[in-house]
């Protein structure tokens, strides 16, 4: 069955993008200074002498020192085979030029590094209790997620195992021993454990102590919340410190899970680590890879780890989602790469909340994430009539004997942040605060420092009125820790979600999909407080976190969902049903609205094919399929040279028939128009669809009016 | 089948015991203040011209006032014709004087003043989800329990009506309206809801505002506490501040809800208006009453309102269970008349914990109950050595330029209460503390007002020698909110749990039974703040309390459950069965331990029969079953009046064989005995039990020894 489409395209601007595109840099280290590297092999080079590739590697490494006696151990990080052909290494720039000069050496790349990007979300995602996709995948059951992150902190009971079905039997990978870490904290939900610790390590890092654990345990917290959102057990009564309360539970509740920690010290991450671990997914057999986490910058495929590493597992049938980053502006999208699912956030449709009735009845609702269900009652309220500077809360402004006791009202102002307010209100020494704003964004959760609330202007008016006019205006009550469903519109492009398009991906729209990544409620470690009120810092189990890193582990959850379906589909098949079902419409019934433009309609630049609806992608009728021949197409149409080639394919022999990238078996369509494009232009975009619905079906092909505001 | 034993006492000393039986004072007001009275009447006195009790109680109210223009509704509170004959109203002495000149008038008493004394429990009780009592009772659906308390919160998810059947067509009940609560709140779990305040607001209290709601909505939360701790519904992740987290559910979860709200104003209780929830309790059609309430004094029962009350209630079939009180002491027992359930206080196998870590790596594991999961590294710890009274953390000895910042270490003295302690730290401004104590109680969990723990000095040692050695002593973290299961020995007897015997039921050992009533989570209203901690109060939904009115509703629950596996029961077979199958043997094999006497063993003056046991209690093979001609007979042996028992029986036709008070066929035996009495003394008691069980069963009587230690 082959369609063709063609499609009229309006309006354009996208040829900036191809600047992107130009210049890699290797910089050369100045001095003898040792500096990590991923040194890329051409293994067709291999001596049969050596058995290993890692054995190889290790006598050209070797054959570097100036004597037998230095350790070779110092130098090799990793030995690859499987993500790549190669290894990374410690080397000082004399050592690196002479493995360059080496017939067998392909490509160096600096060991660059990254960083790291909660459980209503599954009710919001539509996923029940026997009904859709979570009977019919047994909730997971027999499928292995592998989350590429900071760890695990096993005691949390997301990891508990009860109603796992055992390991299976393919299953390779193992728990390792570490730092309050051993084996014995896996189970039938965490299979497997390992850390990847030597690019952390060769960057002049110690993870021994202190604000580490050398091991698989999780400190800073982004890898327990992401590995619980994907496969965590059900958990009841979980909540952000009384926000949210409800039962946690992953999105694959019954998949096993594998953890593979290549993210440390509050969330670094270096490439030979993140290549490292997702080399022993592959080989321990995982079905999904969730990896939220981005580097720097948009690099080229056969410079990017991630993307290198993603291809290696795809083409083993693992299906490999990755956040889209948390840029906040457009054409900053990364994890880019066509086999990559490229995930973005969306808000859910659920708001934290707090009360407030004033001295003349009047009840006031506001936003606020204050950690305690503190009980305020008749309490004066302050507010700095004709001084702009106490208005508006400036820094210093306020005086301890004005505010001691009281609530403290502080106008909008576009000099000052909410942020610097509630500082400046903390440090006069207010009871509680009420902050105006028309801001989209005003505060985090971690800034409610004290007792507060945000409004709008606009229902401020009614504040601002009553403590004008009344002699001795209070506060005859406030109240804490509401949370609100339903709120609307819902879901939006969260705020900071990096947008497409990809300069390094013209002709393919990232992200792919969005999913909820905005205020999601997982598991932390408790190595760390959340927010500091008072004198005494605060902190809980589960914990609300927001990012792209969210959004992602939701999408491998669904991934392990569809894989237990149908075991059969390609990692393209599942990410053509997650996004050929996706849905473009919110809880208004008009297009998603985008945080970043002031909640203006967003484009498929921010959604990409829409927000993730499991219990359709488990049907999607008809899919676009891709294998690594169709990767390979696309790559030889992106002019890569034949050395970039072999580097991003790990082999050296491939063929292409010159296909153009648009052709790109992919679900959804791009075209980049340079700016003088006198339109209109047609554009003529080939894809073959494959049947995995019903057998008798008949599918028509029709045109809807494709989003308008492309930008 | 009829059974008689004999017993070997070996020690009492209990004549003083019968001091108490003495005189009921009808106190006469000195001047023509209007004061409440409740009347009992004799109804074969009232003339056929009047249709109803009421009419008639009107009609001889009307007549005391000198002008027909005054309106007799202000002197009556409330006309009984089912707990008693009579009616209360608000008097002058010479009115009341006037009343007492009737030969229809029986008898005049003070209306006095009571006052109302979470969700492990079921789990500690053996009550299991498909398992024993719980499904052969369909977790008590279909029976309606009623409860006399401070009303409701009709919002709390405990009183959500999912999985419950339909309101039972014997119903009589309703949903009233009033000030913040109407009929709408009202489902198939929350079926009846009502108020009583006429007694109150005759005591010249105003309910109308402020700190009363003038409806069943319940101010205090007690009455919420109670409703839900019987028959409250399913809900997950519940905690107190994080304590106890779990799901809340009642004792009899499929049980229907009446509340009768006649506590006011923290917990005043007036007796007319008990009176009144008891009477619209009968007429409505509950199965089951659960008063946790006491009033002060132990009266002769033909004085005794909920004696009174209760004993129409039992008439009818209905289970009553009454709280012992919470006055420490031996005998001092109440609700104890032979037809109410009388229930005492035991712990629960959980405790409150904090960790410690000392500078030295040394871990510290202590009580307590501070509400915020604080996270505290790297702190000062201060002990002022060689200075008493600074380190005992005497009242203004702590000095803010020592402690400030620090974890303040006060020792034991008996000189200083925990209380005390803690207030002078907090006074000092001191960071956390660690409290040394060796006194059985220490401090109540709305005490932990900074964060602290509470160390036996054994374990405080460690501390102490750490301290005094190393140069700058530090606590290297604390963490707090933690719940530890499976504390031994429990149950105990709770502290503050009244002890029999009680002065006015000589013969009848009280309480009947223990069940759980420390540290209970279960809902409240969001009225009153729970906890002050640093300038915020601090609220939680569910919340712990301690007490016999926890105990309680835990036995009403259970009777619930019973009277639907059972519903031919009379309400003395279900408190046999649920006596005869109690336990007495902690976690630790050995007979409980009491609070009071310092962890020595208790006696059944402080457990009665032992501790509740769900799942035994339906099957008790053999019961002793009682009837009103039971308690007549018993009420006889008392040496009652004519008047006085037609007072307590509402009747003036009775008849007695002037059988023994030993010989009321109650399931415990208890013998008064002078203190000259000479050892060894033979006492014969008579009991008829009827086989229950399998009707081919074969019972041999056979004696175990009696508990040593009555005293």
């Amino acid at each position: 069955m082959k369609m063709s489409f063609s499609h009229l395209i309006s309006q354009c601007s996208l040829l900036w993008l191809l600047l992107f595109l130009l210049a890699i840099v290797n910089a050369v280290p100045k001095s003898e200074e040792y500096k990590t590297y991923i040194i890329h092999m051409d293994h067709t080079h291999k001596p049969t002498s050596f058995l290993t590739h890692k054995s190889w590697h290790r006598s050209i490494l070797k054959s570097l020192l100036s004597s037998p006696a230095d350790d070779d151990k110092e130098l090799l990080l990793y030995s690859y085979s499987h993500v790549m052909h190669g290894f990374s290494a410690r080397l000082t720039p004399s050592q690196l030029a002479e493995i360059e000069e080496s017939p067998a050496h392909l490509a160096t790349f600096p060991g660059s590094t990254g960083k790291l990007m909660t459980t209503y979300s599954p009710k919001f995602l539509g996923l029940q209790q026997n009904f859709g996709i979570w009977p019919a995948a047994s909730y997971g059951e027999d499928v292995i997620v592998g989350i590429i992150d900071s760890g695990i902190w096993p005691e949390r009971e997301s990891f508990n195992d009860e109603g796992m079905s055992p390991v299976p039997q393919r299953w390779k990978g193992e728990c390792e021993n570490g730092t309050a870490f051993s084996p014995s904290y896996c189970n039938r939900k965490l299979i497997g454990a390992r850390s990847f610790s030597k690019g952390i390590r060769a960057k002049g890092h110690d993870i021994s102590k202190g604000e580490e654990f050398d091991s698989a345990r999780d400190f800073v917290g982004h890898g327990s919340h992401t590995a619980s959102t994907a496969v965590g057990n059900y958990v009841p009564g979980v909540s952000h410190f009384g926000y949210a309360r409800g039962t946690a539970v992953g999105v694959a509740p019954r998949a096993h899970l594998a953890v593979y920690k290549v993210g440390w010290l509050k969330g670094q991450v270096e490439a030979p680590d993140v290549l490292a671990g997702m080399e022993k997914a592959i080989l321990d057999g995982v079905d999904i890879m969730s990896l939220s986490l981005n580097f720097h910058g948009q690099l080229p495929y056969f410079a990017d780890v991630i993307a290198r590493g993603s291809l290696s597992a795809v083409e083993k049938g693992i299906f490999v989602v990755c956040s889209a980053g948390n840029n906040y502006e457009f054409a900053t999208v990364g994890n880019a790469a066509p086999w990559i699912a490229t995930v973005g956030a969306g808000t859910l449709d659920r708001s934290f909340h707090a009360t407030m009735t004033l001295g003349n009845g009047v009840p006031i609702e506001g936003t606020s994430y204050f950690p305690e269900s503190v009980f305020i009652t008749d309490i004066p309220l302050y507010h700095a009539k004709g001084n702009l500077s106490k208005a508006i809360c400036n820094d210093k402004a306020l005086d301890i004997k004005d505010v001691s006791g009281k609530v403290v009202l502080c106008d909008y102002s576009t000099n000052i942040t909410t942020s610097q307010q509630i500082m400046e209100v903390q440090r006069a020494g207010a009871f509680a605060a009420i902050f105006l704003t028309d801001a989209s964004f005003s505060l985090f959760a971690e800034e409610y420092s004290i007792p507060s609330l945000i409004l709008p202007t606009a229902s401020g008016t009614l504040v601002k009125e009553y403590v004008t006019k009344v002699r001795n205006p209070k506060v005859k009550d406030m109240r804490f820790v509401l949370t609100r469903y339903g709120t609307k519109p819902a879901p939006q492009v969260a705020n900071y979600s990096s947008k497409g398009p990809s300069p390094v991906s013209p002709g393919v729209l990232k992200p792919d999909i969005l999913a909820p990544g905005d205020d999601v409620v997982a598991a932390v470690a408790p190595t760390r407080p959340y927010i500091q009120v008072g004198k005494y810092n605060l902190s809980s189990d589960y914990q609300l976190m927001s990012g792209t890193s969210m959004a992602t582990p939701h999408v491998a959850g669904v991934g392990a969902l569809l894989k237990s379906i149908h075991p059969e589909w390609s990692p393209a098949a599942i990410r053509s049903a997650i996004m050929t079902t996706a849905y473009a419409e919110d809880n208004t019934g008009t297009v998603f609205k985008s945080q970043l433009l002031d909640l203006e309609s967003a484009s498929p630049l921010e959604f990409g094919a829409g927000h993730i609806n499991p219990n359709k992608a488990m049907d999607p009728g008809l899919i676009y399929d891709m294998g690594l021949q169709d990767y390979i197409e696309f790559l030889c149409g992106l002019g890569y040279t034949k050395k970039e080639m072999s580097v991003i394919l790990g082999q050296t022999q491939w063929s292409c028939s010159n296909k153009s990238i648009h052709d790109l078996n992919y679900p959804s369509f791009m075209a980049v128009l340079p700016t003088e494009t006198r339109y209109p232009v047609t554009m003529k975009f080939s894809r073959v669809v494959t049947n995995v619905g019903n057998n008798k079906a008949v599918y028509r092909a029709y045109l809807e009016n494709i989003p308008t505001g492309l930008r």
